[in-house]
Parts: C-alpha cells; structure tokens; sequence
C-alpha cells in the first residue's frame, strides 16, 4: 500500500463518503493534513431520493456520482475504494480489504444498515433501502410482480402477486407505498392485457398509533388521507410477527403479498458495533459532547452511528441534515486540534425540520412554523430536494425528468435487469 | 396459464423483443391474428450504443424501454415476460419457465450471444456485451480497475492494472477501445492520486490483416490511425491462444492485463441451435428464402438466428438494420398469409451502410457512395443513431446527455454496483 504517512503532515481519516463523510472532508479543506477517505463503494448517494431509483423514476447516476469527482479539487484529499473491515484503535490503524491504513485522527461515519429486530431471516424476504443496489433490487421485485401476474393471467382482481406490503410508516415508508400506489395507477396504465394494474393492493404497516410518528398529528393526518386517496391501504397498531416468501403475518391476521418491503428500522453499521465503549440498542456508539469516542479523542463517530453520551440524551434523527452538521463539525474540530486553536464548544444540533412526499403532487412539510401539505408541500419538497442534488449536472437533469414524468405519467427507469 | 387461443384467431407467437422481434410485432399490427411477444427481459435494448453504458456516458435507462411500453397501443399486441427453454415443433408450442405457449405461427427472433470459439472457459475473463447486464458488468470492471490500481499507490507508469486489451476488431471493439482511452485520458483527468490514468496501456487486438474488416480500406486505415493517436494500440494478425485472469497470450507474446473485454465472436442463442433442420458455424438456423424453416412454414428465423439456405449464400450482417428488415418482411408474410393474399417475393436485404465511432468527434462511414471520416463521420453517426433511438424522450434526453458530455468531458453514469 502507498497509503504511509506522508513527511509530518497529520492523516485524517474519514471511512464513509455519505452526507457527513464529505462534509467533514470538505471542513479539512484547508487543513495541514493529509485527508483519507475510504469507502467500499465508489460513489455518495443521494439516500432521500433512493425511493425514486426503487420505484422507476429516477435513474442511478441521477442520484449518485463518483466520490473522487466531488472530491477532485480538494488537494489534500484522497479516495481509497476498499471495504472497512476493522478498527484496531490501540495501533491507529484500519483494516481493510485492500490492506491496512495507519491514522492520527479518525471520522466513522459509515451510516446505517436495516434491522429487522432479531428476525434476520426476514431480509430475503422483505428488502431494505439504504443503497443504490438495495434501490435496483427493489425495482426488480415490483416490476417484476406485475409480469408474473400478466403472465399467470390472473385477471382483473388484485392476487397476491400484485399486494404490496411496506413495513413502517417513517418517510420512506410512506414515499414508498405512494410511489408504488402512483405506478399501479398511473405508470403501467394500459400496457397490460390479463391483469389491472390500477386493482392492486397496496398496504402501509405501522406499528404504533399513526404514520410519521415524528411530524405534527394534523400533517401525518393529512398524509394517511391522501395515501387512503391514492389506494393505499394504511394499517396502524399493526404488529409484524413473521415475514415469508408468500406475505406478511400480522398479530390479528395475514396478507399474502409476493413483494414486501421493509422501512421499519435501522441499525448502525456493524463497524461501529465493533468500536471500544457504550453502544444504544441500534448499535450506535455513544460519543462524548463533541462527537469523539470516550477515552478515544482521536476517534469521531458522526451521523447514523452516532448515540447520545447517556441513555436520557435526546437523540438525533438519522436524516442528511443532521449527518452534515456532525460532519461539518467535527472536520472544524479536527482542523482547530492540528493548527492549535481552542477546541469547538459541544455539538448542537439545530432541527431545520421534516419533509415526506406521499406522490403526484402531494407532500407533507414542517419547517419552523411553517406547515405545508399537498400541491404546496410537494413544490417546497421538490425545490429542496433539487437544490441539494449535488452539482449542476444533478440538478438540471432531475428537474428535467421530474418535469418529463409530471406531464406524461412516465417512468423512465422500468428496467429488470440483474439477477 | 391464461395463454390459451381465443376464439379462432391465431396465435402469432414472437421469441423475442429485439429490433427484429418489434419490427415483426409492428408489422401485424392490422392482421386479424392475436400477437404474444414472450421475452427473458421486461425491455428492448438499443444494441448500437450498448457500449456508451459499458463505458459510463449513458445510463441504461437511456437506451433501453419496456417492451410492453412500446406495444401499449396495439391492440392485437401482448408481452409476456418468461424465458422461452424450447420449441416443440410438432406440438406448436414453446416451452417456457412460465409454463406452454401454444402458437399458430412463430417467429424466432431470439439474437445472438458470444461465441469464444470453442474456448467458454474464457467467458469469466473477457465477458462480451450483448446485453444491459453485460455492459454494467464491463463497466464495473474498467472503473474497479482504476479504482484497484489507486488503492495499491503503484504509481504513475501503467500496470496489469490499469491495461485493457480489447479482443476483437469489428465496430465494438473499435467503439469500446475507443471509450476507454476517452476515460483514461479525459473523464478520470485530475481524479487520482497515485495513479496517472491517462497513461494507461489500450490494446486493441485483431486476429486478421486490419480492423473494421467490412468497411473500404481507407476507413479501416483512418479508424486505425486515429486510435493510435488517442493513444490506442492497434494489434493487427494477432491470435489470441489464451485468456485467463491476469491477461492475454498471443501465438507471439504475453499481454499482462487486468481487465480483458471480448468482441471478437458471436453465435446465435441457444434455442436456435436446437431448432430441426441445419445450421451453419456460428448456430444459426440455415432458412428458407422467405426466412422459414425448411419443412417448417410455420416457423420463422429472423436476425443473429438466421443463415443463407446454403453454404455459399451471402451471409446477412448481425446488424439492427438486418434484423428490423427481416421482421417487418416475415410480419407481412404472416399477415398475408393469414388473410389469404398471395405471399411476397424471397427476402431481400438492402444494406445501407456501415458505421463505427472512435471516439470524440470521430466516426467512420460509408453510406453508399458516401465516405465519412473524423468529426464529419461523427455528426453523422450521432444523428443516424439519435434519430433511430426510440420514443421522444429517449432521443431528447440521449442528445441532452451527449451534448453535455461533449462539453463537459464528464461521464455521468460511473457508478461501480451490484456484484
């Protein structure tokens, strides 16, 4: 490996290139320091719009771009493609795949997998969305369910085959059944001879009380509304208790459903699991008041993986914004630290507010006071998400396939391919 | 299965949603016949540019569309998607994963896979590009392998790594061979630390006397001279005798590469192999001269699958123009037959042309008497191939895509997933 500390300039290391890994080596910029990032996967992903790939809206590379692009013309910054395997924090050092790298200053921010809360042999069966490939494999199993059924003849009455099932009524729950329900509708529209699109049985599960336990009753209201609107069936107090090949069992009853989803709950990537210290019950690390490892200055854990220092802290919810801000701080802090400065006061996090898209010109918004549903939530929610869509290219050319698929009911991504 | 016969109409059965299996579709779009085109895949690939989603300037959205989208509005028309295993031909019926298709009339338009003459154990090695999932495949593995050649610092000269040899000198291998020195020289430009990607090695390997074998000699020699210039090296009477994983054995020499693609072969689909009757070399079915199987009236061979009657007819090119004139000729022989008018003459192919791209703003042509090379020969090609993209969007957005990359020198779909 040519990865050897370079003369006396100071290694950062910064192991996922998410919202707050390239935040934090954005804010070592213009640091005496030699900045490393790793990643197994060569590109950032745009995470609030995955549910676009997975319903055949967007493409890939309309959400994601090369992590050394974005990172080209910082000059003191690197990007190693390699899979994490291990921190050996008493050495200072990683292991990876493509072999070890020494550190003086350490930035996880290796984000979150899915839990399925002791049931892990539900994940073949119903599919998370965290990654650009998760997004493919789900496009796969949706596309995929209406050519079975036109292929089993069927006929018009929903089967199992076309009863979707998205589990937890989070944001991407919510975005996810609108999505499908907006397919269904709309996108396969008369290209089926044996069966009815526009018949299929879309089911939103939520455990608790309502959907979108984190917005204001009257927005989560107005979203399980529209959803009912759209043909989606919205099941609340509704606890899973067993997912297999043919549907979803609840407490009180049985869906069958050839494709079930899974938006219920996430877990802190097993790396940070394996960090010295305290850990939540998702697996995230407890960190000190400014993001650091306890007893481990030198280590930082930002975004997903990070918990509060104590049980009774308030948590910070896993969304870009909050990733950013940890990362944005930490790179200053680390900057302070090597040039001599006085340290940061602690981290704060400041709450910009919720946004959840439930289709066609609906959304549910929070900002501040201000509270939007509908056409005007949809419009803010879309002129936010194009705003921090990554670089001009991004932008113009989302925009451009929002518009195409707003005026035709198209969706340009209908594409089965892969295993 | 709901696929049985309605009524009295027949069953017009096409294998197989290619240029020539929709050119057949279309064709029958006012026969009183109902028309079942069964294909593995849910999409139509646009092959001609299956190479600029190999090397990372389209997405494969942009080239490919449901088939079912494309056959929405005709009628008579449905699409099921199942991988055919088989021809009964005695029963009329094709065995497919989704179960038995009964058919009055077939048409067999099934294309073509890699043949590595007689050495398959190369395949895992110097995958070809046939399909989407090839071209992610090849893509995957020319960004990994800048990727891997980073991640072990070897320096600025080229390695195994960082060489890619190119089997084959038709128009694919020109075309790709082409792209990936347009990668390393200007899309990956100011990306890398360690490694310097414009130096790395190209090889294009040709086992007869030139390129572009079809095309007149002063196009060949152009084609030629202008990849040497993008810093290509053009091996011409050169054998491949090997391929294994860490590169190629000429009859002469040694190639040390990581990443070996293969355009050198091909050999019509399996289910075309077991059809009755001959076949020449490369497996395709040797058709009668209205492109039915000799003591099969019933049964058509179109595109990649089909051979002249005898050994010594004019073979027919394994191109798109082939192939849509083969099904829109066999379309109208099934829609008069079934009508009762009298059958057309033989089939006829008119060849329009050749092209071939190298790279920005060159191309070679020949359309008749016309010879194109360089930027003329480009803005052709990119005008032949965007018109005959198709759908509106498809066309737009491709143009919009080629434009900006043209100016930019950006590649937008470099994403390395899945496997």
């Amino acid at each position: 490996m040519a990865q050897q500390a370079v003369a006396n300039r100071p290694r950062v290391v910064i192991v996922g290139a998410g919202f707050g890994g390239l935040e934090a080596a954005r804010a070592l910029a213009h640091a005496a320091a030699d900045v490393v990032v790793v990643d197994a996967k060569n590109h950032h992903t745009f995470q609030p719009l995955l549910y676009q790939v997975a319903t055949a809206a967007l493409s890939p590379a309309a959400i994601a771009w090369p992590i050394r692009h974005l990172l080209k013309t910082q000059a003191n910054a690197q990007v190693l493609m390699s899979q994490v395997l291990g921190v050996d924090a008493a050495a200072h050092q990683l292991h990876t795949e493509g072999g070890p790298i020494g550190y003086d200053q350490l930035v996880i921010a290796a984000g979150a997998g899915h839990s399925y809360f002791g049931h892990d042999g539900w994940e073949a069966f119903a599919p998370g969305l965290k990654t650009l490939e998760d997004a493919l494999d789900i496009r796969r199993r949706i596309l995929s369910a209406f050519e079975r059924a036109e292929l089993a003849g069927k006929g018009k009455a929903p089967t199992e085959l076309t009863t979707f099932v998205v589990v937890g009524g989070g944001p991407t729950g919510v975005e996810l059944a609108g999505a499908i329900a907006e397919i269904a509708r709309d996108a396969l529209k008369s290209e089926f001879r044996h069966i009815e699109p526009a018949a299929s049985r879309i089911v939103l599960v939520e455990a608790g009380p309502r959907i979108l336990p984190t917005f204001p009753e009257r927005l989560a209201e107005d979203a399980a509304r529209r959803l009912a609107r759209y043909g989606v069936e919205v099941l609340t107090g509704a606890k899973v208790v067993g997912i297999d090949a043919a549907g979803v069992t609840l407490e009180d009853g049985r869906i069958a459903a050839a494709t079930v989803l899974w938006a219920a709950g996430v877990r802190a990537a097993p790396l940070v699991g394996d960090l010295p210290g305290e850990h939540d019950r998702a697996g995230r690390a407890r960190v000190a008041a400014d993001l650091s490892l306890p007893g481990h200055p030198e280590i930082f854990v930002i975004g997903d993986g990070a918990a509060p220092a104590s049980p009774e802290g308030k948590p910070i919810p896993g969304i870009a914004p909050a990733a950013k801000q940890m990362g944005a701080y930490v790179g200053q802090v680390i900057a302070r630290r090597l040039s001599g400065r006085p340290p940061l006061p602690p981290f704060h996090y400041r709450h910009a507010g919720d946004l959840a898209t439930i289709g066609r010109g609906a959304a549910v918004v929070k900002v501040g006071p201000l509270q939007l549903t509908g056409l005007a939530g949809w419009l803010f929610w879309g002129f936010i998400h194009v705003y921090f869509l990554i670089g001009l290219r991004a932008r113009f050319f989302v925009a451009l396939d929002w518009l195409w698929s707003y005026v035709t009911y198209h969706r340009g991504a209908r594409l089965i391919t892969g295993a």
